[in-house]
């Protein structure tokens, strides 16, 4: 039977079900989404051990506002009712491409009643119309943190930020992660202090040096900036140098330029660089070649890059934005960083190290001696729940060897059979075999097989 | 300092920050958030304690497989690349309005992936372009499980989707909730018994009965699908019946039309009734007027009603589709329920009675003496973290007062002091002002101040 008949309303189930995978827009088997969860699972309790608090914010953005970056612009997403008028007045939308500026407005909009600073995570979708390729996607998960002040915000939270990424990404089964981090004024600093004028002109040049090279970026800083042979070396000299320490100091200022803004940066700079070389020896290296192309970003700026991995491009990204949002006379600075989850995943799944004990969470199935005892078996599985454990009830009579086997496909660990005549209940771990007589209100699994474990061949 | 200058680079911060709010798009505050992460985490912890397994599908879908339902295609919002070409080729998307179409082709996709009866929770936003009003919005969170099968699905998890429904219902801070259920082949037998011919014109009318009244529909029936006055009669008197027993099947014979359809409508209802009754008494109706628009159903159906909030509409939904996937020879009959997050957000936020502890998940705050000794606080603060208690450092090393105030504007309740010369490291509980020692590697708050709780003062 299938109801309604009219074929005008029955919507077309089959054409429904065959459309084709889309590219850029990855989804996982339920394997990949134990693992997945357990990356976000992580991820919500080191965000709110460090006191950031929770918030989403709606997938839709003013298109005005999300286009307003000239670089990005081509890659939203317009949104549109299908149904709309074209001419009905509505605003025009689009689907976020960063936790960013959503974040700005959601401040700006809620700041009379949040305290600043104002720490916050945030994990959700984002859209970007890229090509896709290894690493990018067209849908992804971010989970960013930042802290937002009001008027100002201390320069410490800089250096918190990338301690609690990587106390972080040091729990998640991937190869250890090294965080790269500039400075802006660094930069601007050095730059103005060699006699450049256009600033923006070779923070361009620079932001593209990993991609086009030595040679070329070069060429374009003579060619296209103007600059002089010796102001081009300048340049480069500066974006080769990269210490796990404070010595990229030294190192700066052996290139014998001088102007306030580069001090004040190499002073920021250097204090992320001692917190890390005290707190995560190695992990945090200055690499004074990172820009973090041309946004919003004043400051520190941090990129986290997978050894062996370039291709993969950076997995937490973010840094200071003095002026990110403003309301009349109030300015809000803030600081963040943003991980790339989608990107992970295709590093761990990639990787094929990474496996989960079972595809449900399910610790227990239940078996069925006869539908008409299911009654018995539901009860059973409910004083199991009712203890915290997590158990399914086999979905037919079938015969115990295919219950066993309904078990098995999935990973479930133990099935339990229902006390019979003369027989007490027992459980039966299938992996070892053993089975033994069992209480519903007592028996519990050991730690390791109450719910699914994502464990690692590598590091875990 | 704000770089870049360059103006066409640089989004500009306020039009960006003072987009006016969206009807329809709701954001929570920080304490909002609190109490949805609190209805998710439970939404997760039941549906998996039962076994389900997490999915998330892509936000987009076809347009064509979208629209391919008549009465929802004004509602759907289309997604283009800002930049697209208007003919390059692209397929047509838009942002899935449920989470039930898109877990058809999930199936059909990943079907040799999959074990079947397929078990899944999905916890999702959809989009629909409707009016917003009272219960409705443009952007929502839905919280779905389904068990799907391969070729056939018991009917007993079409019993077991209510009572996991109603198990976590029961554990939110609503009034108590009464979950509807009818049946389409109760229904359809019933015109059928009684000599309809066109079925679905009468499932159309009977659909509306909730919004125009009996007389219209009395009309619609008689004058626009040609019943007669007694055949609308007796639709009439079937939608009356509701009965939180199985008694209703005695009231629908007591009506004199026989059907095997029918029949087989009955028995599948008894079962739902029964095992409500037997469960949860009083929780389960069987509500014959319940049509769940013209849908893919072919069999129960669910609505879930809050006492004394009409208005509201339904709050949790469902029911079996026997054919809502298909490939090739291969059928995927299935049954959900999906509760809707947003909708009881907007129940619990706006009867009042619902409180977070605090809006940040920092159960201490340590304090700073000054900007030299911050490295002594942020090491007591990680002590606390390795074990598990939430906390932040202060951001300033301001007078004690304002350090306590922050604390206090948040809610966390407790304030730590760093030792200092012939005073060891003390706690102090805000609410109370009691100041006593403490060590850093030992402290722990009691488990009520742990994490933010959500408590009613109705029901929890």
């Amino acid at each position: 039977m299938a109801l309604p008949k009219d074929p005008r309303e029955h919507r077309s189930v089959e054409s429904r079900a065959v459309s084709a995978r889309l590219s850029g827009f990855p989804e996982f088997q339920p394997a990949g989404r134990v693992i997945e969860l357990s990356i976000l699972d992580r991820a919500r309790r080191v965000f709110e051990l460090h006191g950031f608090a929770s918030i989403e914010t709606r997938a839709v953005e003013p298109l005005a506002t999300l286009q307003a970056g000239g670089e990005t612009a081509k890659e939203v997403y317009a949104v549109k009712r299908a149904a709309a008028e074209s001419d009905d007045g509505e605003v025009g939308l689009g689907l976020h491409f960063d936790l960013t500026v959503p974040l700005a407005r959601y401040v700006v909009e809620q700041a009379h009643h949040l305290d600043f600073p104002f720490r916050r995570y945030q994990i959700q979708k984002v859209w970007r119309g890229e090509r896709p390729q290894e690493g990018r996607f067209r849908e992804f998960t971010q989970a960013d943190i930042d802290v937002i002040g009001k008027d100002t915000l201390p320069f410490h939270h800089d250096v918190d930020l990338a301690l609690v990424m990587l106390e972080l990404l040091a729990q998640l089964p991937i190869p250890e992660p090294v965080l790269l981090v500039s400075n802006r004024k660094l930069a601007e600093g050095f730059y103005r202090g060699i006699g450049v004028s256009d600033v923006v002109g070779v923070l361009r040049c620079m932001d593209k040096l990993d991609k086009v090279g030595e040679q070329a970026t070069r060429g374009a800083l003579v060619e296209v900036i103007g600059l002089t042979e010796r102001q081009a070396d300048a340049c480069l000299a500066l974006s080769k140098i990269e210490t796990a320490d404070d010595s990229f100091v030294a190192k700066v200022k052996a290139l014998g330029v001088s102007d306030p803004l580069l001090d004040a940066g190499l002073e920021e700079l250097a204090q992320v660089l001692q917190a890390g070389a005290a707190e995560r020896p190695g992990a945090i290296v200055a690499a004074l070649r990172i820009a973090r192309g041309l946004d919003y970003y004043t400051g520190t700026v941090y990129e986290t890059v997978l050894p062996g991995m370039p291709q993969m491009g950076s997995v937490a990204s973010g840094g200071r934005y003095d002026e990110l949002a403003r309301d009349g006379r109030t300015v809000f600075p803030g600081v963040g960083i943003s991980l790339g989850v989608t990107r992970l995943m295709s590093v761990i799944l990639g990787a094929g190290v990474v496996h989960t004990t079972r595809s449900v969470p399910s610790a227990v199935l239940v078996a069925v001696w006869s539908e008409g005892e299911r009654t018995r078996s539901n009860a059973i599985a409910q004083q199991l729940r009712r203890r915290g454990i997590p158990a399914e009830v086999a979905p037919s009579d079938a015969k115990i060897g295919r219950q066993i086997r309904h078990a098995e496909r999935r990973g479930i660990p133990f099935v339990w059979f229902p006390a019979t005549e003369g027989e007490p209940d027992s459980i039966k771990d299938i992996r070892s075999g053993l089975q033994v007589p069992a209480d519903p209100t007592t028996w519990e699994p050991d730690a390791e097989d109450w719910w699914p474990r994502v464990s690692s061949t590598s590091n875990t």
